[in-house]
């Protein structure tokens, strides 16, 4: 187990040490669960209390903070960030595979560079080029044609459709589904009131670097054209990517989010969960989505958009909800009687 | 590679040439996007820049738009199902896999229609029936005694519990599961607080033929009567369908909809994205049903549902939202007003 | 196959019969669709017809609805709980494997129980603990140290990270995800706008005794505490549960849900479908959620809370939800038109 000093961390890290630079932590925690060989970060004021009543042996905090507590610190500029890399110092990422199974199945024409790693039971297909140092998990299926790029981590059970592409450094989660055919279909009538047509979805899936998938996450192929993820780009899990969509780098989108075919998201977007939005809009960079808004039309001001629906009791919400469907008659009802009041005041004067 | 002449799409698929039939293509494209040696299509007035402005060699538009271009063109009733044919013709599937591999693993009281394929590392149950033509992809599981028709591809990770039947010509997609328990529970006290008491799952999932299903959608078994899934349906990514629910013929749902137990929906049905049904409902043929909707009530009617909450600004949203709140005092408010006013206005004549 | 007796199936699971002992059933089945050698039950009052027309040949009900058929029945103060055991009487549960496969990939440091069965082609990893009578389905991954307790069922495809723990009895559907990474991440600014910092994971899911989790749902493991499923709790399929949530016991959530992360749900809850849950929310025991409801604050108090949007035909739908932009103005419309009114009213007097 490897234990750094604050002096050692901020050395390797940078930020300012305030306090015993000595001081040794072995691992991070919460504020709340922190013994005295750990350390933990402090960024947002409603975690005072914690701050105050912590037993970690070490804090990081912002420079506006940067006496918010006696023990021992690191002063930064982002003690979120900081505290992500000290995690990876501390605790090195755990590896699910290390060399190539012999159970899994290679195609003979497929590339694999250096100390790529290949779990049991995956099969990987021909033509497939998996970069230097990539992991390719238990079960996972690369159709062939793919491209998975250098140091990419894919955990057990991954489809990658034929001809997709995967950038460098990616992580992509369990049962991700990655190029399956998009939603394409063409209605054609006949004498038994008609039927759909399958239109064949010829496109990839285009995936950058530094790209993060969550589980059970599908993104699918484009219909003609490709479908394209940005670099960077995060993705929680239960996630729909549907045919044609791009994805700006560096956006996040919370879990159970659907995206409909042919949407254009910008770069540095943060849409929240359970968020829909429909087809062949485009969003533009630095816009917010507040969780479970429906999107229904282009959003050309970066902002922060919201259309949840509040709840409260049952009961209310029956009462409530009932005149949603009366709405628009009640503000004409209103409007009316804005000119009937309008004309006794005149009269009155 | 094989192109085709607009004479020989016209002789294969029917339609009107109209410029030099000789002109041949050897690819789809999007009207945006096309080369010379490509054929696209043109169906939605918002696209008729795209028309003006493609550099594609061939176009296939309707009737109605018969002389929209100057291009060489085929004129049918039905562009956007012709384009898909055309699709098919010029780009055959891709096959992901050809033969049985030895790495699966097929119960010896299996039947294997002629001319199937296994992927490596299937499992295929005893009592499995598997049509000829078939594909089942690497990683699929058939449980025992399911039955998949004829020319059906699974793609990677499709999971059919036992008893299942998927008909003949469907596609299903990686990470679908078919015939999971229906979530049956039956609250039972006890002496501290109740707990669920597991209602075995006893019934089947019957999928009809030419069906397709998303990625990672979910389809429950019946509890104790079977779960339907219709002719020629289309189910996008990440749905759920619970059990004992019936999808008539030719019903397409898109992503991340879930339609509650025993719920019942017509034919030829068009249900938008994360749409919500509730269970014990009937919805009748040809209903649409706008994204993200809840259904609480059954629908007998044919015609357009919708209940999205509209998006705005943040700011704009917290105010209205909190009013909603307050509606049912509101239109009493309103309702007293009109009472009071209309007493003025007797007392004024 | 089995047959039992009202008499044997009273003395296995308590009631009280009316009518022939000797009445023998030998399935369950609803009241619609059973016939003679059936056990059907009858809970609510909607059901009346069914019952009055059923041709089963037995019926369970409760003491309240003793006399409400003549045919041999069972008496019970839980009809759906009896109905619930009756049926794995009657049916015993389907198993998918017995066996430890020899193409079962199983690390030698791992430690198997009595009677456990593992299907071909899932990989046990180092340190795994497997109790007695556990089921490991085919194409499953047990990480390095996970730990799966006696008598647990992993249908085909599960996929648990490193570390994670499942207790006993628990039943597991095919696709879920348990314990892959948490959706932390940090944003730094750079001088190209701003990226995100993964923030590592290092906490685990421990899922309790006797709960069931439906399929393709996924559960994360904690940022750097454990993430918590409750003992007897049930999950529907395609769920997502994020990082540091805790659910409590017994409680039941219905499909297309997502919990955001640590959030604490209580005791007992039962939450619809497709709901959302905030991040860092505290809800109470004994809470029940409608379909598609978005909770954004903690709930204290026991009861029934509901946000979903009601639907109606979309050209009234659309008139109506344009309205809701203008809300708050229209409230404080409403208000002005009091104090105006109120005006003209004192001087009427």
């Amino acid at each position: 187990m490897s234990s750094y000093s604050l002096g050692e961390l901020a050395r390797a890290l940078g930020g300012e040490v305030a306090g015993n630079p000595e001081t040794r932590v072995a691992r991070v925690a919460t504020l709340e669960n922190a013994g005295p060989d750990a350390i933990a970060f402090y960024a947002q004021a409603r975690f005072v209390r914690d701050l105050r009543q912590t037993r970690a042996g070490a804090v990081i905090l912002g420079t506006a903070n940067r006496d918010a507590t006696a023990l021992p610190r690191i002063i930064c500029s982002n003690p979120h960030a900081y505290f992500a890399r000290a995690c990876a110092l501390l605790h090195p990422a755990h590896r699910a595979v290390s060399g190539v199974d012999p159970l899994a199945t290679i195609h003979p024409s497929a590339t694999l560079g250096k100390a790529v790693s290949v779990g049991p039971y995956a099969v990987i297909g021909s033509g497939v080029r998996v970069g230097e140092g990539a992991v390719i998990g238990a079960h996972c299926y690369l159709g062939n044609d793919t491209d998975v790029g250098a140091e990419t981590v894919l955990w057990p059970g991954v489809v990658v459709y034929h001809a997709c592409r995967i950038g460098m450094r990616c992580i992509v989660h369990a049962g991700v589904v990655i190029g399956a055919d998009g939603f394409g279909n063409a209605w054609e009538q006949d004498d038994r009131g008609g039927h759909w047509v399958k239109v064949p979805q010829l496109g990839r899936v285009l995936v950058g670097d530094d790209a993060e998938i969550g589980a059970n996450t599908t993104i699918d192929r484009g219909a003609i054209d490709d479908t394209i993820i940005g670099d960077g780009v995060r993705l929680d899990n239960l996630i729909m990517i549907a045919h044609n969509v791009h994805i700006g780098a560096h956006t996040a989108i919370a879990a159970c989010s659907g995206i409909a075919g042919s949407t254009r998201i910008g770069r540095r977007c943060r849409i929240g969960g359970a968020v829909g939005i429909a087809g062949h809009l485009t969003i533009a960079d630095d816009v917010e989505i507040g969780g479970k808004t429906l999107i229904t039309k282009s959003i050309a001001v970066p902002g922060a958009y919201s259309g949840g629906y509040p709840f409260e009791e049952s009961r209310r919400w029956r009462r409530n909800a009932v005149q949603i469907r009366h709405l628009d008659d009640l503000a004409k009802q209103v409007k009316q009687l804005e000119t009937r009041l309008a004309l006794l005041e005149r009269k009155d004067q």
